[in-house]
């Protein structure tokens, strides 16, 4: 079946019994990829019949679609035109793990960064009337990334606009980890009150009995009676109604046939309407039903067993700081942690078992996120707001105007800071620094390894003023890790090759110190390399100290305002003349593939670093 | 009275009669100081009687309250010590406009940006409880500050915490304008609705009957009395009760007797609350409540007759955007015009009248709004949203991920960028050439002046890439304006001034532009001065002309990563070995002060540049 499909408007005109073959070939071809190439699966196998549903009622040569974040659109890739490529998906060169406009016609809006997708659909649908098209355009968003606020304004302003914006909620009560906030025990009590199941019983009879036409005022009239039919019917919806939703459901995600009944119905009504969709995450392989969490991103894994491939590796930042912060907190009772909505990715699974009432997940909420913690360390405490590198981009104007300015002690422990594989460019940290460093009162580190991710975590906690700690995915050099950590001599850089004579000296940020060791070894003179460890403020004492030399800074991130910038800010303000070259990401997107091959695209590697320096210097 | 209050506890043994009297004096003392030194008027006098029913129940000892933005805390300045200085707000070295922690300890968390309040409450509730203190936390949020997605955050947070947060929901149908979005709409219902005006009889006469008791068992029997009367009585709370909050209201936000009722009922309950407080922006000075908007923020006026002072003056930037947009809206019928609660100060006032199908206010919400913009332009829309240089920051990471990674063509007109004056700290734009000069694809200008305003809006236009158009608050040199303006050579900058034997060539952004020409003519000696006109992408090809001189850049931004920032990171990374002098922003927050006294504190007078040219060449 799959294999001779050609369009996806052939959906249009297939009977279910197909759709149901389409959707166990689909699920079979995600489930033999993604064990190969890793990926978002959990989320897209909860999809697929949902996906299937909207292809074979709506027009998508004409009708519009955003998947939110777009983790679980892998169904829809494979129906449009990139079955054949789908094996390439999240490799160097091949298909990206996200809807992007780049790539296909049908990915009509890009995503990658949570709770966009009904902002982004209500402008297409705009779009559409303003040019006086027709397309029916469709935002589809988990109830994870619905704990977004810019989910909730795009839904105020959809509202009162009063447009034909379809809104569906695939709620299957996780974001990454489980869903938390009140509108999510909401949205549990929707589906779990018998009062609410009779509602949705007696709503399911009253669809199905309704008329079918393609005729204006007919189903206007329908629309009419479903609409007033269902505001005395089913309260739970009020919640949608109130902020101007016509509210349908909850309906199975997994029942292909009711799904497309009702979008038949609704698709032609003037208002805008939200349909709740239940789904199971991880849908049609046991191991994925069962650890929804672990299978939402995964690697490789064992498709007969679900056992997932870990090759042997050093523990990873992530499992440094989970450990540091845990061993804090039992000395320290003002340290409170923060995630949003990534207890597991940002490591703080432990804290939360350990101290349940200083540990806070506040939903896909980065904004919320860093204004509470700013709150909390105006009340006498030390909070530890851990979100990626990506996401805090989120909370530029918080980390700025809630907690700088006011010069409050929170630490931010940044991780998938640079290049972060196969994610690609919405997920790459690449911006961090550069615009962190804008701001003022804030001090912003970067370890060069374990031990030293640890030593500043613990140094940060004795600060008076805003720090950031920024380090990479996955694992460093195994390096050993000192249970009770060297003081940090705050602000200052350190000599890891310090040698008479160096012509040259290399300043590199964190990830970037071991391949400035490597240049080191492969330039065949003297040459220091300095572990940066402070982006702001600079050492520039130990700068200073430098001048005599070709200097040459290299850091995982923009070189458009980043760490390399910094310097050259300093050399110019203090005149001095010495020659500067920096090395670190250009000016522009970057694609996924693996690191070592992002590395090499970007130049960061020893190789060509050295010859980079070899020829500068002549 | 007023005169002789010594403490806000105070407050706690007054009589209503006494209160009565105060709020009258508080009036009168706002009245007189703001229309002398101008201020957030018609939102603080609508909170008058609230705020002194809040003092008069509380004890702002132990307990806390965030004033949301902040604009309407005047009453609160004034009850807290700040009554004789209160002259001062907003002149230099005066009071700051907006609660700040280090003015006063009643000022428990600094404001400024819109919808915070339930973020920054919810974290000083939780330092209390994880410390062991019992302090009650309020938050007060108007309806227009619920917009924003953030507050939305913070409730489905604090929803699920069950912990006893007290929202005090300010509605007064604005935000500073008329306020927007289906959950506005859906207020007004509650509000006119006569169903539940009689519910809210109800509820008031049940209130009324309620014995007042300080032991916990019979206060908890009255709470859940409340809670699940009211949850039959009073259907229009159910968008805040689905979120966890027990809601009460609406009621009249001028009767401190039934506040005060009220407050004590609920202070001790064990949950999160919302209270409906229903205020008149401007009330009790009839020139405000009839102009709600033009006496929200305002200059000095005449108190007898409402009217407002005004210099003659050349038309301000906003003026000319205004009339930009219109004119090239009428040729180009893709262009749409967005606004996050701000038509008037803006500039789009005109634009929405004359094309309200393309305008769209979407409250305060400039990360929807930027989002929205990307649809639109993805849509095939040219979007143009106009934000001030402040509120932008929240958009940092849409900008980034939703607009500039797709390359798609939206324009920001970004007004009020430099410093404000007498806002202060939390609205200056210092810093969005630093933070959007960190964003590939995107294009950054700043106009000399008017004229240049018009020709670069309507060049931008014509670009298929992100544009960011940075002008400053007020009026210009009265340059005259081209009605059909001359090519904009896209990328380019311009000799303003240019002399054989020029030892110096200052680069000027913007504002800063006609700085340059001032210095030029304090120095005496050939000096060329050119207008930068893009801080996104440099000139280079300018700029690698001008290197056999001593540089120097002016701009009204930060100078860590702005303008000055790029041409430091192009001379370093050409290797050429000219001098840099950076003029603009230091590294840290700017007081408030008029626009005058705030650049020569920075440094950025023609007087304080030249000096500084003239120490630096010897």
């Amino acid at each position: 079946m799959l294999e001779s499909l050609k369009s996806p408007a052939e959906l249009q005109k297939m009977r279910l019994s197909e759709l149901k073959i389409l959707a166990s070939e689909i699920r079979h071809l995600i489930l033999e990829t993604v064990s190969k190439n890793g990926g978002h699966l959990a989320p897209s196998l909860g999809t697929v019949e949902l996906t299937l549903a909207l292809y074979s009622v709506f027009n998508f040569g004409k009708d519009k679609i955003v998947w939110d974040v777009g983790h679980q659109a892998y169904t829809h890739k494979i129906l449009t035109g990139r079955r054949d490529s789908f094996h390439t998906i999240r490799k160097f060169g091949g298909l990206t793990g996200f809807p992007n406009r780049s790539e296909s016609p049908y990915d009509f809006f890009g995503v990658g960064h949570s709770s966009t997708s009904i902002s982004a659909a209500l402008g297409l649908l705009l779009a559409e009337e303003i040019q006086n098209k027709n397309g029916k355009v469709i935002a589809v968003i988990g109830d994870g990334a619905l704990t977004g606020g810019e989910a909730f304004e795009a839904l105020n302003h959809a509202g009162q606009l009063k447009k034909n914006l379809i809104v569906i909620l695939n709620d299957n009560e996780m974001s990454i980890a489980k869903n938390v906030g009140a509108l999510s025990e909401y949205l549990s009590e929707v589906r779990l009150n018998p009062q609410y199941r009779r509602a949705k019983r007696d709503f399911e009879n009253f669809i199905k009995n309704l008329p079918i036409s393609d005729i204006g005022d007919k189903i206007l009239t329908a629309a009419n009676s479903v609409r007033y039919g269902l505001k005395s019917a089913i309260v739970p919806g009020t919640i949608f109604e109130a902020l101007g939703f016509t509210y349908l459901g909850p309906i199975d995600g997994h029942d292909i046939h009711i799904m497309q009944d009702i979008f038949s119905k609704i698709k032609d009504l003037d208002e805008p309407i939200l349909i709740h969709v239940h789904t199971t995450k991880g849908k049609g392989y046991k191991p994925a039903e069962n650890s929804p969490e672990k299978f939402h991103g995964v690697g490789k894994f064992n498709l007969d067993t679900g056992e997932i491939f870990k090759k042997p590796a050093p523990p990873t930042y992530t499992e440094i700081f989970s450990k540091a912060i845990v061993d804090i907190a039992r000395q320290n009772k003002k340290i409170v942690a923060i995630t949003a909505a990534m207890p597991s990715g940002t490591g703080l699974k432990n804290f939360s078992q350990e101290f349940p009432d200083r540990f806070f997940d506040v939903g896909i909420a980065e904004e919320h996120a860093v204004t509470l913690a700013a709150g909390m360390a105006a009340g006498g405490l030390r909070p530890v707001v851990a979100i990626y590198s990506t996401f805090i981009q989120r909370a530029y104007d918080q980390i700025l105007h809630d907690v700088c300015l006011q010069k409050l002690p929170v630490i931010f422990c940044l991780d998938r800071a640079g290049l972060v594989g196969e994610d690609g460019a919405t997920h790459h940290g690449a911006f961090d620094m550069a615009f962190l460093r804008t701001i003022p009162n804030i001090n912003i580190l970067a370890p060069k390894d374990e031990n030293e991710l640890r030593q500043m975590f613990f140094a940060a906690v004795k600060q008076e003023n805003p720090v950031a700690i920024r380090y990479p995915r996955g694992s460093g050099s195994g390096a050993a890790v000192d249970e009770i950590p060297q003081n940090l001599d705050w602000g200052k850089a350190e000599y890891v090759k310090k040698i008479d004579g160096a012509a040259v000296s290399i300043f590199a940020v964190g990830s970037m110190v071991s391949v400035a060791q490597e240049v080191a070894q492969i330039l065949n003179f003297p040459v220091n390399v300095i572990n940066a460890r402070f982006i702001k403020p600079l050492d520039k004492n130990i700068l200073a100290a430098e001048t005599s030399k070709l200097l040459v800074t290299i850091e995982e991130g923009t070189l458009s305002g980043g760490f390399g910038a910094a310097v050259a800010e300093f050399l110019e303000d203090e005149n001095i003349s010495t020659r500067l070259l920096r090395f670190g990401i250009h000016d522009k997107f970057v694609e996924h593939g693996t690191r070592a091959e992002l590395l090499k695209l970007c130049g960061l590697t020893a190789e060509q670093i050295a010859n980079a320096i070899l020829g500068a210097k002549g």
